[in-house]
């Protein structure tokens, strides 16, 4: 890119996009990176400066970039049928076959799927729809959510009240501030504050029925939780947790809701994760980012037999399913994530990452080493660290010494990509990267957090 | 397509995908119709029937379906960067320069994009900057929102909120019930009532100025409409309207919304038709179908200087704009969007609209000559037509003889794809149609108004 297009892009883009989590406080004076390559676990700048996408775009490019594979179905389907509405009876060959596919790779009875545009859109109309299910059952004042402190759903209205990061909360309003109520996260590191994995686990599954009972089982609804909480850190639960809480929500007649927008499509090295690692099929299944590999917008609310059955009967006479997008099975989309899941298959990429995400994770504990690392934790490629002041008491560090983001600036100069949330660390590279690319990226944390540790402990 | 791959495809939908506006009384049994061909102003099914598609997928493919030019833009960009996320200080080339496009398109100082996947995003993203800002503003109290009956905005849970169609409320819920209030719609045929267009003017925003009085002008934050009603079924304000309502929230500190998600990029002859043809600069500018012609799901939020010296300033020490979407500002939509701009302007799409969009309005006056046709009315290629069972009580036919259902069917029969809503029909063909198109349109309708006419009398 030459000099005089790099200044024209940075200046449109300074003056005019407003970007997701914007730092306006610096914005006007710095500008943004401008990425303008991308092939493989690799991305590029505008100034020909070359990096290990550690982080997959963000959680969601797991094929890897610059697939031909991907360009070609989406340009066939654009020329065969590019877009025709989903309304009422009508549909399309990729939104329908996908739809097959979904239901076929599920477990249990999650068959049928409402698509949307995202995540964000995926659990906003998981809320209507669990809303609408108990409408229909005849039972209007089961609505309440109960949600996770940080946990991370999305950016509609709905979904980022979902939200239980409390930094996004700051300066935003809650919606129906009695409808959605936030218990503990599920964080072996910081919250068994001692106890045994056990006595947490009995803990948060008591915490939670105390919050349901106090909230009374008749006014809830149902449960929202990531199998591995992403945004918050890449927090793990203790053993047992889902499907006890799962059992918990049938207990009160209550709806589980998974969103695995993260941790779906072989991050854990599985199609999805709450049955083949976390043992419970859950009611509903949120799906977006690795569906397309990021390639184009797509999410999907998939239901179980059992809620579709409550849900597909009419409301009233004459009554229509009055809720959908006009982009809900896009044909274009829904094209990109069939040839994504081809690839996934043709290329053995499930068995990819359980061969790569234990290296990743084993060669990781190195990190220990330093006496600001915590905690270093995941599965297969979401790999999370917590930067600590203390290893006695966990403490991070003050928010003003922005922890690590100094780590993320120093493995920036040195050719990887991490993703810094406050005083964490967060790995979830494209699933097709190699043990030795997992080392380089670990080689170079490990340098960058030698070098914060000066930094940030004087 | 072969029979065996259409029963397939047949199958696969019906047993799997969800439909917007399903209609499950007969869904299980009937199954969809498959369209597997687009091509210019025509689609084809799975059975090689060809139908001219005179609602432009849904309100969105404005440039004609298949364009080869928007392939390639699509493809090119996959096979460069496909995608990298837009959060804190990183962009992409299409995002910027499509920002800049868009501020340099759209009229005052609508300067600053904030994207999203589709109308339904930008509409509810819209409703959290707005809060966002009067919290920015030291006003917390100042949060509810006037929209409008029949107006549409939208399908997650806050759009679904703001959307003032009756229909599609029943079994659903609201949520923050206090939030939103809708006032009358703008409607010339059925709201005036025997009052010149002036005397309903004056009606509507009296309306307007005494429900924001009722509410308390420091609790109401901002208006939400649409210039011309979509799918509340075309209706069309009278003269004056729009500049009138936005003196008002003026004079109350309120931000007026336009949502022309339908209105924008040459639907009236015009990029965008707020200051066009309505005399007024919105607050905020809602964007999405055309503006990629629905080949790529994409949003725009878009706001003013004013606005957005508000909300870049950070809410907090450290704070950053906590808010936005993965796909916010995706490459790949973004440069669908940019492609579908220059076809605009290199086939002089707005002059052509000029052309046959007051022709379609003009000859689709013939309809008039039925006596169920009450009201046929729009602009350019947005047509709207309402049938009624008494001329002069303007009563529509009863739900139960699915009025313009029976239309829709008989057109269909014919080759010609429209709208049906309850007794009204919608045309909103793509813009490269020919005078002969609009013609055919409105032919077909004319012989299946008659048709209709006997059916319904009976």
């Amino acid at each position: 890119m030459r000099n005089f297009e790099h200044a024209a892009v940075w200046e449109a883009d300074r003056d005019h996009f407003i970007h997701p989590y914007a730092d306006f406080a610096n914005f006007k004076a710095e500008g943004s990176q401008i990425i303008t390559e991308a092939n493989g676990v690799h991305i590029l700048d505008s100034t020909g400066r070359k990096y290990l996408d550690g982080i997959a775009g963000l959680w969601c490019v797991n094929v890897g970039h610059g697939r031909e594979e991907i360009a070609n179905a989406v340009s066939s389907q654009i020329m065969k049928m590019q877009y025709y509405n989903p309304f009422g009876h009508s549909t399309n060959v990729p939104a329908a076959i996908l739809a097959r596919e979904l239901a076929s790779l599920t477990p249990g009875t999650l068959n049928h799927v409402f698509y949307s545009t995202g995540g964000s859109t995926a659990n906003d109309a998981a809320i209507r729809i669990v809303h609408y299910y108990f409408n229909q059952l005849g039972k209007p004042n089961k609505k309440k959510i109960i949600s996770r402190i940080d946990g991370y759903h999305g950016a509609t209205y709905v979904a980022a009240n979902l939200t239980g990061i409390h930094a996004t909360k700051i300066g935003f309003d809650a919606i129906g501030r009695d409808l959605i109520h936030h218990v503990s996260a599920a964080d072996t590191y910081r919250g068994g504050d001692g106890r045994s994995d056990e006595e947490y686990c009995d803990f948060l599954v008591d915490e939670f029925e105390r919050r349901i009972l106090q909230l009374g089982p008749d006014n809830v609804a149902a449960f929202i939780a990531e199998p591995i909480m992403g945004a918050g850190g890449v927090l793990v639960a203790p053993q047992g947790y889902h499907s006890r809480m799962h059992q918990i929500c049938k207990k009160y007649d209550m709806l589980y809701i998974a969103d695995e927008v993260v941790t779906a499509f072989g991050r854990l090295g599985e199609w999805f994760s709450s049955e083949a690692l976390f043992g419970h099929v859950p009611d509903i299944l949120i799906l977006a980012k690795g569906i397309t590999s990021g390639y184009i917008p797509l999410g999907a609310t998939i239901l179980s037999d059992a809620v579709h059955d409550v849900i597909s009967q009419p409301q009233c006479v004459d009554g229509v399913f009055t809720m959908g997008f006009t982009y809900s099975g896009h044909p274009v989309a829904c094209a990109a994530a069939l040839e994504t899941i081809d690839i996934m298959k043709r290329e053995n990429m499930l068995d990819h990452v359980r061969n790569v995400g234990p290296h990743l994770q084993a060669y990781a504990k190195k990190l220990l080493r330093h006496e600001i690392v915590g905690d270093v934790r995941g599965s297969h490629l979401m790999l999370g660290i917590d930067l600590v002041s203390n290893r006695q008491n966990k403490e991070g560090f003050p928010a003003s010494s922005h922890a690590a983001d100094v780590v993320f600036a120093r493995c920036k100069e040195n050719g990887v990509i991490i993703r810094p949330i406050g005083n964490r660390i967060v790995v979830s590279p494209p699933l097709i990267l190699s043990k030795t690319d997992c080392e380089t990226i670990v080689d170079v944390l490990d340098d960058a957090i030698s070098a914060a540790t000066q930094t940030l402990q004087n």
